[in-house]
């Protein structure tokens, strides 16, 4: 292993950061590190190194293509980051800027626990990075492309020392193809954001009741006659593949069995429980079909099958689902019922009991791994089986105890709008995991975050994933100490920005999304009508379908305000931050009231800026109940400050009608399918405003 | 030929609009038709066609690839256009939405001048195109794309009959990938935008002093040895014609010779006039290194080379370049000077003059028509050549007058940062050649836009095409009555918009440069770098180089604010109208004064708002002199507003006094290498303010 030698040390300061401080400034640097997730050690020193043209990145030690091509995406992105013209074909002159030694392969097929430490020391001279293996070299260029900064004299690296490796082995995101295809380029910029910070498993629905996307030769029908034309060619797969592996991501498929899978019922139904006719899923939910549990021919098919799968995808670990199967079908089926009868299976659970393990045979025979949502895990099931928990920390540290290894993912659905100080606080060993022995912790391997595509495709993907995902990604690599969330939001918002030179459009997309809702605008028009996207946010959980009227099918167009919004809005975020300083402030701190002020005047005028737009986009009259809302609200908010600043303050009953009002206007929001994130910090000033609050003593 | 039955006719209204005219209001519809550009004939008719997810397009009469390539390309924009969810595979059901009639099949190879004329009808019950070949078809689906407007109950076309054809055959559009390498996706997202305003000639300008781009598997150095790497493969330009000629677009490819060249030298030396050594250039200009026309050895090279070329690029024309020798070379090699000593060759125009015999010969022998710039138009060259006026409409009338073909780049710079009404002005027929006869006239094939890549990379290259090239594009096609300004700035601001559904990034890059001009930054820093951003123009023409102290070569960095910028202002453009409108109603009109108030408050303020980014970040403190005199000359502007709405004229000296402080803030601009695009309106209102001037009377 390579040492931090005395020529390096010797210019470090006596400050060591701990891993949460490391946006602390120290006195050598003001300049907080913006890395993301933050590194398990850093120590920072003086000076920074300089990034120019003549930058250039060289390899010692182990040498393969894997790290040529890190190294030439390394050069693309600086150049990209910074607008330097980098010319890979001229740098053969001079010293490398930033020496990598990689002292041996890794496996050839990436595994669950390999070592992805590193070490990186800058210093005003140049950088070395020094790995293990190239996995950890991959995750030690992402350090150091995320400490590029701009400074007054040009971009440069701050002279430092870094020791990092993660706290879990399996840090994942699910991208459901299922329900919406998702195209291939897509997929390629999420993995490279996944590179970005750090993360490791790539984990693929394939395959749910709305659609069947990935190629089989075996059975050609499932692609054909489930898919609607959208699906990924096994070459596309192998270049996705192969895509992942060159950024240090294992790729785990899913085809979720022996429920979700109407849409292989459309070319196979034989395979169903039930008579049919089947075809592709359009509505959302839970349905009846599955797999007939009870019919040799089933797994007859499903051994052909996972074995052509098997053979595409070479990861070690081979995700069956099992999750939500209502039994619905096996109830109705006389045969199975027979079967049960004669097998001594006393009901469903057993019945899906029976026909997971003979998958997870298969599985196995197939030289896999078998990983499965919650439901999976029943008496007697094989160690082998990694689970996937959706249902919660309790089930994950129940498995723990059993000897089951397990990954989370309740609590990372990004699908469901929530903040990412709030997937920042689920912790895999948290709550009753906390309690494990540290034999059992570790068997819980780490995490997925999950993007289920009900309301989600090529167009919004990415703002649902990003950049919330990368909050995820720190829980999932950084010291369990790193839990400071304003340090955490400011590191993710300048993590965000970065992500955008990737092609992430997580940011991009909403503008011409809006754009097309307006149809035509006016600049005032188009100002309002952003400002009252980036004030609002989609409802959150599954609220969101039980707003609709005609609830929602995967025909019905992702064309609305509620699609173009941000899960989490920045901008509502930074209002609540200032309520609270002011608040805080006993409501004297004038600065800070004025800019309360400017924003509640922007969002009281919206609804009468967005009049005309209302009359010619159906799109935007849609949006009226939202923005409607979100003025009067703004207007509470408004008599509020008014009422501190003047010093008169709410009688109590005037201060329910306005809290019930905003209530109000929150279910009215609902109408568009939207919600009003300001509430709270409108509430608190409603609250504060009101006799006997505090800014009214 | 189709004709329009009575019962379609019998639903149009009498008004019909003239070609400038379709974008006015009629009885029935108050939509105006954001066609651009214009078709030659527009009727328009009562009601319109829904368009919603049964949407479907079906082929009668010729069928071939191409047309299914389109259909699939039509059905993707429109989902992108609307959001609707379009299922391609599912499209049995229920009659065409779009029924596509094409008579017979064009040119193998496409041609100039062939067919593209098309007719469209909407009725509210179906849309019926018809075109004698596929290239009328694809010019009528893009008519069809940019008829579809958002209104108060979904997406519709509104009900018209269009007949419409190009008045020029040759309209293209040239891209130098010789000065800045432009990767293929860049390129074909270009290719993208040409057709959509139905340009039909790509001229790719691939080889320069300062890179040489296409792989020449005769002569590998050329590549190897004038390209930094950065070339496209033979492999990659098949690509690139078969994408365009699927968008009925030819491709015609330019070999600068005898000059600007010395990208060739770098790996074959033998072929300049000069001893060398030769390398890439770096620098911009006019350089001495020059093919050495007096050596057989030249001509046997340039025979295989062309000969290869002409293989791959199937197109009829061939580009040899021939502008800007400055015969240095040629004056200082003793060989020369014998050689024209020996032939009577009197001066350095007439040994170009041989050269360019000898090249165009050899183009004809490899059965290509030779295109130059003007300069290879001498005396006794054959007519088979076309002349590229970059000099003029002059020089494109009078070789018309010789009996040779032209085409008209000058006025169509992309590059020199004009207004689009100024490109808008400029008439392959004007001038000049208004007074030709009607055969001469025949002569002036069209014209071609130009982007020069100087200051010009992949970041940054849609936004000096775009929207601007709109404006040029409608010119080469519609009726020559075809000049109304206001139209036009209306269509391409909505072009513009429809633009960025095909991917292209003239807008979208610029927050994305803006972010990392700034660093980081809080939002209202942001927003006021933005703001400045969105004010300014870079400098125009050539002057940009004259501003720069370092003399900016092909490794500078294309990072600052002046590569941020749009080169024609929206705002700037909107503030001049408003400034108008407020002059021309004396200053009476006060919700005019007080948005004209509103944009002058946010100038003023920016210098001071982005004074901590400035000390943050080298390329914001760099454009620290445009944002000063930003701010500067809004606040004379400012004050003039003040005179003008207090009654206190401003006394003669004090107008002059301001005028020249305008003129001086202007020059201050320039060390930023940008320019206050609002000078005019600010000086008017300055005049207006003054005693005298027509508000004070």
């Amino acid at each position: 292993m390579k040492r931090v030698g005395p020529g390096t040390r010797s210019i470090l300061p006596a400050l060591i950061l701990t891993a949460t401080g490391a946006c602390m400034l120290n006195a050598q640097s003001n300049t907080p590190l913006n890395i993301m997730p933050l590194p398990a050690k850093v120590e920072r020193g003086d000076g920074s190194l300089k990034i120019d043209a003549s930058f250039h990145i060289a390899f010692a030690g182990y040498r393969e293509p894997r790290l040529e091509h890190a190294g030439l995406r390394l050069e693309r992105q600086i150049q990209r980051q910074t607008g330097l013209v980098i010319l890979h074909a001229n740098k053969s002159a001079g010293p490398a800027t930033l020496e990598v030694t990689t002292d041996r392969e890794s496996k050839a097929i990436q595994e669950l626990g390999e070592d992805e430490s590193y070490k990186l020391d800058v210093t005003p001279t140049g950088a070395k990075l020094h790995a293990a293996n190239p996995l950890g070299t991959l995750r030690g260029l992402h350090t150091f492309l995320q400490l590029i900064a701009i400074t007054p004299d040009g971009f440069s690296v701050p002279a430092l020392h870094i020791e990092d490796r993660p706290r879990f082995p399996w840090r994942g995101l699910m991208i459901d193809s299922g329900r919406h295809f998702i195209p291939l380029d897509v997929i390629k910029r999420n993995l490279d954001g996944m590179e970005a910070v750090k993360m490791n498993v790539f984990h693929w629905h394939l395959s749910d009741n709305q659609g069947f996307r990935a190629e089989s030769r075996k059975f050609p029908r499932l692609h054909e006659q489930g898919s609607d034309g959208l699906f990924y060619t096994q070459e596309e797969i192998r270049d996705i593949v192969e895509y992942a592996r060159d950024r240090g991501i294992r790729v785990v498929p899913e085809f979720d069995m022996p429920g979700h899978s109407t849409a292989w019922f459309a070319g196979y139904p034989e395979l169903a429980s039930g008579s049919g006719p089947y075809g592709i899923e359009r509505k959302w939910g839970i349905f009846d079909p599955a797999m007939d549990p009870t019919d040799e021919k089933t797994y007859k098919f499903l051994n052909e099958f996972i074995g052509e799968m098997a053979r595409l995808f070479p990861d070690q670990f081979f995700h069956i689902g099992g999750d939500e199967v209502n039994g619905k079908e096996w109830d109705a089926n006389p045969k199975i019922q027979a079967f049960m009868k004669a097998r001594h299976i006393k009901n469903n659970l057993e019945l899906q009991a029976y026909f997971s393990g003979r998958v997870q045979d298969l599985v196995t025979k197939h030289k896999k791994a078998p990983v499965g949502w919650d439901e999976v895990l029943v008496p007697g099931v094989s160690k082998t089986i990694v689970i996937q928990s959706w249902r919660g920390v309790d089930s994950l540290a129940a498995a723990a105890k059993m000897g089951y290894r397990g990954i989370l993912s309740n609590g990372y659905y990004l699908d469901l709008g929530w903040s990412a100080a709030r997937h920042y606080a689920m912790d895999p060993l948290g709550g009753p995991a906390a309690a494990l022995t540290p034999e059992q912790k570790q068997l819980i391997l780490g995490g997925e975050s999950c993007i289920w595509s009900e309301y989600v495709n090529a167009e919004n993907i990415d703002s649902r994933i990003w950049p919330r995902n990368a909050a995820i990604a720190e829980r999932l690599w950084s010291p369990d100490g790193t839990t400071d969330v304003a340090s955490m939001y400011a590191r993710m918002d300048t993590e965000s920005t970065r992500l955008e030179w990737l092609g992430l459009t997580h940011r991009s997309f909403q503008r011409v999304m809006l754009q097309r809702i307006a149809g035509s605008w006016t600049p005032a028009e188009f100002d309002a009508l952003r400002a009252l996207a980036q004030a609002l946010e989609h409802q959150k959980d599954y609220s969101r379908e039980a707003s609709a009227g005609n609830p929602p099918t995967s025909l019905t167009p992702l064309n609305r305000l509620v699609d173009a919004v941000h899960p989490e809005s920045e901008g509502s975020r930074r209002f609540s931050v200032l309520v609270d300083q002011f608040v805080g402030s006993s409501c004297k701190d004038s600065t800070v009231g004025a800019q309360i002020r400017a924003e509640l005047q922007e969002w009281t005028s919206i609804e009468d800026r967005l009049q005309p737009l209302a009359q010619r986009s159906h799109l935007v009259k849609e949006a009226a109940p939202a923005s409607s809302a979100l003025s009067q609200a703004a207007k509470i908010a408004m008599d509020a400050l008014d009422a501190i600043q003047k010093g008169a303050p709410l009688p109590a009953d005037q201060k329910k009608i306005q809290l019930d009002s905003l209530n109000a206007l929150e279910q009215q929001a609902h109408k568009s399918q939207l919600t009003l994130p300001e509430l709270p910090a409108f509430q608190k000033l409603v609250e504060a405003a009101s006799a006997g609050g505090v800014c009214t003593k």
